[in-house]
């Protein structure tokens, strides 16, 4: 009964308490002052749960925002789960917290989060299946601005995102965005490999863009599998010049780039082998909730 | 009896009703995804109003939300005035409205306005004719990123002002940024002027920084005084050997630099001139509310 009026009233929690609105000083209406993460939910399973709370951790660290324990958070899924559908993206906001106009904040400034659940397809799971098909990306005009401060955080400042994504419609697989030097940074939401002459190659973050969950598993995957890899600058023209590109995020995993331009992809055993390492290795990522 | 209700409850019009919440969808809090104003009323009238909302106007053009009439804010506006103290800064965030997870928006979107009042100094007339006495300038270590798109516009992504402004107590009178390319753009909350040999200089802002009210005003203000002002790319070692520098926002009008690092500067004629006929003519751009 308790659980079917919260899915009545509320998709979101607010510190935890079904509501579905936000005080008006709350910093992430004003600044954009926070952080956030998206992480994939199905049949019971949250994945890669530690990997996304040490990036939040990490990044709370790093704008001293406090950050709520582990368990707090994990109380919120649940309650969430408790009446929600799933496959599900569970999207935590993690805002600094309320204040006075201005800038300025203090350091150990009570945090908001707000944390809801977003229903999935429901043939989600063929979706991770799916990747090997592949789909086309586009080259935003919007750039990804250098900031080494913010470069790798996963924070609520995305107006760049928003405006390179509304620049394509939805038969692209995502956006591509490159930073004001000319180098290839990411994906609107997700991040890029490329693969050539059986090695692995992505872009080096260390001035802007998001260094994604899937991106570090990808990693993983490739030194697993003993596939050399590469952080690097790279520019539009060396992505033409790659055998095969593929994306990454989260929810979708991997998804191959079948063309770029007027080049034309296709997909070979690299991206297959590290594919397959993904999925095998993902339900070791998954736990129960 | 409806006013005082109204000022129990909240300082915050949402859409023109009294709310202190927000609704949890709405783009502001994902995405920082709209823009703001601050707006100087002070003895019920509101300054420079026109040129306040033509920036909104243009600027939400721009980035393809949707502007409410002129009138709708006004009332909202007045709404706020009708109980809260003056002087106040009016502070109106215009987002580009609620929607479903992901960066993508519709065209026609219907906005959220956001309006709140916020009280100043009872003695804030004083403020403006205390310029002169100036402060130290800090120098920020956060820097403004390159953004063409979005280089001069105030919107609501505003962690990189957020981060500066917490580097320095409130001892300075703001902090200086500057972009990657080691060029001087604002203060965390202000623009820059300077003066040299009785000529004026402001930053560029074609690459980064707000274009402010203020800093339109006191470009008019050195035209009519036929002061020269150029709009250059200025260094840290340039402002340095500088005559006198100040700053402008929409709520302190002008503030002079007493000091910057380790130089000392002292107010000369050409502030004296540009601060008197700023303050002589913002009565005309003062409209009763």
């Amino acid at each position: 009964m308790a659980v079917r009026a919260l899915k009545a009233m509320s998709k979101y929690l607010i510190n935890g308490i079904a509501a579905d609105y936000l005080h008006a000083s709350d910093r992430t209406i004003h600044y954009g002052d926070g952080l956030f993460e998206t992480v994939l939910c199905h049949a019971d399973r949250l994945y890669y749960w530690p990997q996304h709370y040490s990036r939040l951790q990490q990044s709370a660290e790093k704008l001293q925002i406090c950050c709520p324990h582990e368990n707090v958070l994990l109380n919120d899924i649940n309650k969430l789960l408790s009446s929600g559908t799933q496959p599900a993206a569970i999207k935590i906001i993690l805002s600094r917290g309320c204040s006075e106009r201005g800038y300025r904040y203090t350091q150990k400034q009570q945090p908001t989060r707000i944390t809801s659940l977003n229903p999935l397809p429901a043939d989600y799971s063929s979706l991770l299946n799916r990747q090997l098909a592949g789909g086309e990306l586009f080259v935003c005009r919007q750039q990804v601005s250098i900031n080494k401060n913010l470069a790798g955080l996963k924070h609520l400042n995305r107006l760049e995102n928003v405006l390179a994504r509304n620049e394509f419609k939805d038969e692209y697989i995502d956006g591509l965005m490159l930073n004001n030097n000319n180098h290839v940074i990411e994906g609107t939401m997700s991040n890029l490999f490329a693969v050539k002459n059986a090695q692995l190659y992505t872009p080096e973050l260390d001035l802007c863009g998001v260094t994604g969950i899937m991106r570090e598993q990808i990693m993983q995957a490739a030194e697993h599998r003993r596939i050399p890899l590469s952080v690097v600058r790279l520019t539009l023209e060396d992505l033409l010049a790659m055998d095969e590109l593929f994306i990454s995020n989260s929810l979708i995993g991997m998804s191959t780039v079948s063309r770029l331009a007027e080049r034309v992809y296709t997909s070979s055993e690299i991206t297959a082998t590290v594919f397959n390492e993904l999925l095998s290795t993902m339900d070791n990522y998954a736990q129960p909730v």
